[in-house]
């Protein structure tokens, strides 16, 4: 049952149990924002830490802060943190580069460890990681890549696959595949499956044990609210990492870093997937943000992530309908991750005009309105207030005038 | 002729054209700090940057500051920037990853581009750069790598190599490359050159349109202040650009990033080289970095680090050299970078006993003590009283002890 008022939405906020999570975020009054799936808020805590790590561990503390404050051991601290909320073991997971950066070394190690047969993946798979899984495949010699709908991945996996390489959450529509299911039939096939966990860290409960994942991917700016462009994180199975070596081995991947021998002997652990010299102030703010999710259970904000996204689109069909408003992501919630995706002919403009009416969606071409339902700090007054303004700006048509606003471009 | 006291490094001090920009960094009083080769200081500015781009851009803005802020071009406004400091056409360089990321994507481009013969480097490079070179000419299949002694470099250029790549300034000695003899001995043998350009972007005069340089990576957290892990530069002669394409094609290395199209298409210009979502906080503390780099005349900047040095070698001749100190660094200036290696049989525990006694320095294996010399912040008096500290040091023996304090490893 979804609330059938703004003051039922009301009481509910009152008794979220996540309630308090959204006074850790600085969020603009009077702003709606359902953008959190592209980037997340801010947590307060994120300018005292800058300043510190600036005005104390640079200023002050200069080269000795790689040993004093803890520099050196960033990505792996970060990242075991990070593996604690993905459900894997602490060396699992390090904290390095960009997702694009981090697909290509999971790509080109798998293939290189002897996976050089048939690719799979979505045809729909997010692009940058159509253009690096292609490029991979082509450079590290693979037999070739093949493209395929997503919901044919599960009857693709054949014996010829040797690597499969998905989205675990669809950034358009929001779809969320089986990952324990997919993992067990490449490993079936005795194919590895890299995973791109960029819209499920953070949205989406994820056991990477449980699900006997191999190798993953994922940004941290998205629902770990780590930043604009903070860095990506890479898991690699323990059951891989002895023979998984990264095809860009930089000293910070190297087993003794400083030892500057010259000699390449990787690390253990998923460490030995960092390549150059972590950026500590991009670490330093999405440490705050991990430090927060430590503290969320992750069943608790899954429960308000699939209530909010309820009422979003029961909303919807009740107000919006008859304006051609429709739902591009999956009606079971158990398939959906953390974002809703509408479809409308003019959806660039309605998004636009939803922006001025302070609501921030994003726009994905060719039809989309993606509305990001974060539930640390989104509120379900804030999916009814939504609904209603966008329902207004149907209602108006604000949105053909919208449409030829300067076209905005964001990740 | 070097000052002949400490009253005359005073006198130059005050009559310093540079004198002014020492303000503008935060530094610790009653430290020398002679490290700024490893991490740069901190310019002031920094700090209320990042407070702008955290509390202002990403709290208030949240995802449009991709647009308003100018986040969404911060690699290419940054990369134009340097490539004013580097004698480069500003859409030759883009600031991106980290250099070993860089390297790896110029060597694997080049080798891409029909570069696939021999690969020439000193063998004496950066280790993470042999590693990094030694693998891309494996995954690309060139020839084969040929390490050789640098000062042979320019003997083994012959018409099998087709692509060289060298440190323009040695990170332990100092010794520096000519570039432009190499880079035409290069193109000559139909060679590509990639300079790796750590140690001389805010170190030495580098004029990379003049010496014809086809290719250059290098980091900003060095000479260049950009901070902790701040975002490396990758620098494309416009000769090239429109052949070589970076083996890792992220979406930010597309032409419209985002247009969301299932086929790749590389941006123009050293944009093609950026790869996934850059990382807005490190470019931000990098931006201010290099603002202050762009009031500053680079020959004015060559003669004081010059003369620094040249102190610092005669002074060190005159009150260390009972102590068995050797330099380790080129004695003509002209073959020198920005810092001086001293060699002793107990380098660690020297290194340990000055910092003990306020002077930052670092050690690298086996036997040097190496000191940078960092135009912008270091004063005469800083080198007249650290080579006394030194002499002490030396005296009293205190680095016997010292050397048995836990080792310190710094990039």
């Amino acid at each position: 049952m979804t609330p059938a008022s703004r003051a039922e939405c009301e009481d509910l906020d009152r008794a979220d149990p996540l309630g308090r999570f959204r006074s850790e975020f600085d969020l603009p009054a009077g702003l709606i924002y359902l953008d959190g799936n592209s980037l997340g808020a801010m947590p307060r805590n994120v300018t005292a830490a800058l300043q510190k790590v600036a005005a104390e561990e640079w200023a002050r503390g200069l080269i000795r802060s790689w040993n004093h404050a803890g520099w050196v051991d960033a990505g792996t601290r970060v990242g075991a943190k990070i593996a604690r909320l993905l459900g894997a073991a602490e060396d699992e997971v390090v904290v390095a580069d960009s997702t694009s950066i981090n697909l290509y070394k999971a790509i080109g190690a798998a293939i290189q460890a002897g996976h050089d047969g048939w690719v799979l993946t979505d045809e729909g798979n997010f692009p940058t990681d159509l253009y690096v899984v292609e490029a991979a495949v082509r450079q590290f010699g693979a037999k070739g890549l093949r493209l395929v709908p997503r919901e044919r991945l599960r009857e693709e996996i054949r014996s010829d696959v040797d690597l499969v390489t998905a989205s675990h959450v669809d950034y358009r529509t929001g779809h969320m595949l089986d990952m324990a299911e997919l993992t067990e039939a490449a490993g079936a096939a005795g194919a590895l499956f890299v995973w791109d966990l960029c819209h499920s860290a953070g949205a989406v409960p994820v056991d990477l044990a449980e699900a006997g994942v191999d190798l993953a991917v994922g940004c941290t700016y998205k629902y770990l609210n780590g930043g604009p462009g903070s860095p990506a994180f890479i898991h690699v199975s323990s059951r891989f990492q002895d023979r998984l070596r990264s095809p860009i081995p930089g000293w910070f991947g190297h087993q003794d870093t400083f030892a500057f021998g010259s000699e390449y002997a990787p690390a253990g652990g998923a460490r030995r997937f960092q390549a150059g010299t972590p950026g500590i102030l991009g670490l330093a703010g999405l440490e705050v943000a991990v430090d927060l999710w430590l503290d969320v259970d992750m069943a608790t904000a899954r429960a308000k992530s699939v209530a909010l996204s309820e009422l979003l689109i029961d909303r919807v069909g009740e107000r919006c309908a008859p304006h051609g408003v429709g739902l591009a992501s999956p009606r079971d919630p158990a398939l959906r991750g953390s974002h809703v995706s509408l479809t409308h002919p003019d959806a660039h403009g309605v998004v636009q005009a939803l922006g001025a009416a302070g609501v921030i969606a994003d726009h994905r071409p060719p039809d989309l309105v993606r509305l990001g339902l974060t539930p640390l700090y989104t509120r379900f007054v804030d999916v009814w207030d939504a609904i209603e303004i966008l329902a207004e700006v149907l209602d108006s048509q604000t949105y053909r005038e919208a449409a030829f606003a300067v076209r905005e471009r964001v990740p």
